[in-house]
């Protein structure tokens, strides 16, 4: 009954010719700006003053009953509620329930704290509401995206001043793109790639046009393939699958010990495909910075390998591609600037809001592959920049990448990007300290592994047969991957995990995940992390508990 | 000397350990507080003082000297604006070279005014930042977005109860996917479309796994089309082009003579390539609402077509989707429930802010054909939504189609698109009025294009031989180009030119095209900028100066 009148209320509020009017205007008057500002307060404040409150992924109302309060599937006719409800709403029923990726508690995925001007930078970016596909809806925004892309394809390849010159507000040439996220932009610089490799020749008028059954017969081959190590992301064979290349071709290389591209592999793979004139290699993949372990590729050798062979050198810097702003760890990247392209996330370290990829190419007119018109958008020559891009309609991210390198500079990413390395080793070399624990992969950058693995089994492991060890780590990925979820459940703090495949009798192992991106994460924290998983294997699996495990 | 000293001074404040943890922390004193919401207030009302000031797409500073403002390419070390500063350059430096696309009088392009409270949304989204890529970063935000997909869904499709009790809260299955644009959307759906036409067939493992060599090899073909009419986006050929068929086979089928798919020839290519036994038919695509006039293809009879051929019917209704909230004019979207797919915009007749597309699939488990897993996310039977998406990482636009839904109604959004359908009607009856002006595609929706042709033209058209039209229409468009571009460069208002291509001797046309989706726009205003139109013309071809022309 009285929902019913609310609603008659709003309808009348909204849904009628003068108040749509009214909600397309911003407000001259000063009551109804107060209005309008007071329901920011509670966005920057309310939301936060709520997460404050619970971290981690609490599951005091469990998934299933959750979602039960969603299943109403009809869109009312009338106004539900007003901007204040919803916002209400927002606030007191959502937020809640929300992930507080801002926790310093939070240090399980490649999300985290951002630092609060984000969120006006982001409003900013709304507010001014640009389409960057075309300069007819966007104009200087198109330009100084232009320019944000060439200050980071500096920082990746250091090229002359000259260059820079010729081709920072060239509308002919492309040093970049921003887009959705990493996996756009790895689609993006394998998409390219593909069109280069397999591009017009003789009559053929290239993969792009004529698709890849028919390049593959004008340049008499039957497969391509991607080599990549087994720590790539998925959304490389993802990109594969979407190409037509088939994602059984992003071929996974054997890592090293340090869970890095096995080189001799590498070298013995293109050997192979050398000699095999029937499969051409459209790329060769480095990671730097990788999703499960953070591990780095030795990119210097695989770019010169891959420059005596003619091949396409890709690099996925999503994550590590932030670390080029640090004078200290700056070379742990050495060699990305002999990469074709390069993936960065700007939502990933330059602590951005979500939603902002970026792919880079050394050479200015190599997105050329893929560009396209139309008779509306996108005329030749223009700063279009719709023509050489994978989306169309696009969000100016771009002015907050600019917006947020001012305020802090270099300098302010490397202090973050410091700590989180400084901080990772300090939290390996605790994890190494405590008996219980076995530091998996040791830190390159700001994300390690390890495992729940006590004493007596780290001998057994030590010590046993094949079969034995196999026998262990299975008993251990079932405590691990309880510990785990008994954690999150819990509440308080959040570590993932993962399995890492190696080609090992420890064939496949669950691990405990960190990601230490979060500058208010320390090291007190990280140890209360580890003693409440400590408390918790305790719990379920002291002594005499352990046998119901395996 | 001064730039030096303010650099210094902001280093001192961000790129210490110190200032970069306070960024992070949302104030807890009254007069940080205060200020971070002064900041929020020059945002929400003073880059909106400074739009009001300019309309249309200002040509006083030319493009190319504000390219050459924004050509520095390095990134400075320390710190070089406080956000305060950087808030002032972007109202000040920014807004005003940015295109007023809430302008009444900027009527070229799909992008328009928003109501002001996205605006409060798209902050709620960031302040957020929850990743929608994985319950574990997102939790109740999936589940909400999981009920937005099944109301947008049973409002295109219109399925039985139980079938949305079934499937809303399903992570099994899945009714569409939010996506960046309308690109990606329709990117997706032929990627589905391809995947299951050539999915897995005796001990061929399908097109997604093995590529598209062996998919042709295994279903023995050696071509793949998609036909649309030739007024299909061009995302359609990016996607044919992406996805390895080749844009080539993105056939642009005729369209009859309000520019809708003609019935007899797509009945007639599809008889054809039945016939031919190595071309397969990957999918035809129905238009609601095409980008360049509006029009509206005839959908039902396509889906009825398309079933009786086992044929996957893709409809773009991008633009006009929404449509679907009108009582009164739902009737011209009919049969778009028997489409197997539906692409549609919210950055787009919804009015959110860019970068929120969608795609829905009639068959819940249709999106089965492109599930990709990870080890640390993804895992089968959760809420990770980014298991069937082209992106990964994503932001949560499904929170502000969510709230605007419930804010607007169904009526809400049915008043504005109604308003946009009556008043083209209105405006076409003003063109056809004036002497100067020819109608070229009456409005279906609240899209038409027009042209300048003085009656002495528009006597020749109709009474000339086929050469002396061509000559007329060449002489035409350089006329219609200029006007367009005195005009827009005069920044009082913006109208956009396509090229319309038909198989006549009126082959290419350029056409003035006006998308009326702002509701402050009235007839008054299109009045205004007929006039001004008519004044351009009248100064640069005057009867005198005609000849220079041609």
């Amino acid at each position: 009954m009285s929902r019913k009148h609310i609603s008659k209320k709003n309808a009348a509020l909204v849904a009628d010719w003068q108040a749509l009017q009214r909600i397309f205007l911003r407000p001259e008057n000063e009551d109804a700006r107060a209005m309008l500002l007071k329901y920011m307060e509670q966005i920057l404040f309310g939301l936060h003053d709520f997460l404050k409150e619970h971290v981690g992924i609490t599951e005091e109302a469990s998934l299933k009953n959750l979602a039960d309060k969603y299943k109403q599937t009809r869109i009312s006719k009338h106004p539900e509620k007003k901007l204040a409800e919803v916002i209400t709403d927002l606030v007191r029923d959502i937020a809640p329930h929300a992930v507080n990726v801002a926790s310093p508690y939070f240090i399980g995925h490649m999300t985290s704290a951002i630092p609060f001007f984000m969120v006006h930078l982001k409003t900013i970016v709304a507010a001014l509401n640009q389409n960057v596909v075309k300069l007819e809806t966007s104009k200087v925004v198109s330009i100084v995206e232009k320019q944000v892309l060439a200050k980071i394809h500096r920082l990746i390849f250091h090229r002359s001043d000259s260059f820079y010159n010729t081709h920072v507000q060239n509308t002919r040439t492309t040093l970049g793109a921003f887009v959705e996220g990493g996996t756009a932009a790895n689609l993006t610089a394998l998409w390219v790639a593909r069109n280069t490799l397999l591009g017009p020749k003789n009559s053929f008028q290239g993969i792009e046009k004529e698709g890849l059954m028919a390049a593959y017969q004008a340049y008499d081959i039957d497969r391509c393939v991607v080599l990549v190590s087994r720590r790539g992301h998925y959304s490389l064979r993802k990109a594969g699958g979407i190409l037509g290349i088939g994602n059984d071709n992003v071929l996974a290389m054997d890592v090293d010990e340090h869970h890095r591209m096995d080189m001799r592999s590498l070298r013995e793979q293109i050997r192979v495909f050398e000699l095999n004139s029937r499969t051409k290699i459209l790329a060769v993949v480095g990671i730097a910075g990788s999703t499960e372990t953070g591990s780095i590729d030795p990119l210097r050798e695989m770019g010169e390998l891959c420059r005596d062979h003619g091949i396409h050198f890709h690099v996925d810097a999503a994550w590590g591609g932030p670390v080029l702003t640090s004078d200290k760890y700056r070379h742990l990247l050495d060699g990305i600037d002999s990469a074709d392209s390069v993936t960065i996330d700007g939502h990933k370290q330059f602590y951005m809001t979500m939603g902002c990829g970026m792919i880079y190419f050394k050479d200015p007119r190599k997105m050329d592959a893929i560009e396209y018109h139309a008779n509306y958008v996108n005329r030749p020559g223009s700063v279009d920049l719709g023509m050489k891009s994978l989306a169309g309609t696009r969000e100016a991210n771009s002015l907050m990448l600019d917006s947020a390198l001012k305020i802090m500079g270099t300098q302010g990413y490397a202090i973050l990007l410091e700590h989180g390395i400084e901080l990772a080793k300090k939290f390996a070399a605790e994890i190494s300290r405590r008996p219980l624990f076995q530091l998996v992969t040791p830190p390159k950058l700001n994300i390690l592994t390890y495992r729940i693995c006590p004493p007596h089994m780290q001998a057994e492991l030590f010590s046993g047969t094949s079969t034995q060890r196999s026998h262990i780590n299975k008993t251990l990925n079932a405590i691990n991957r309880t510990v785990q979820r008994v954690q999150r459940e819990a509440g308080r703090s959040f570590v993932s995990r993962t399995t890492l495949n190696r080609r090992s009798p420890d064939a496949e192992i669950v691990v405990l995940r960190t990601v230490l991106m979060n500058p208010m994460t320390d090291i007190q924290i990280l140890n209360e992390i580890l003693d409440e998983q400590e408390e918790i294997y305790r719990c379920r699996f002291g002594t005499n508990n352990l046998k119901g495990v395996a």
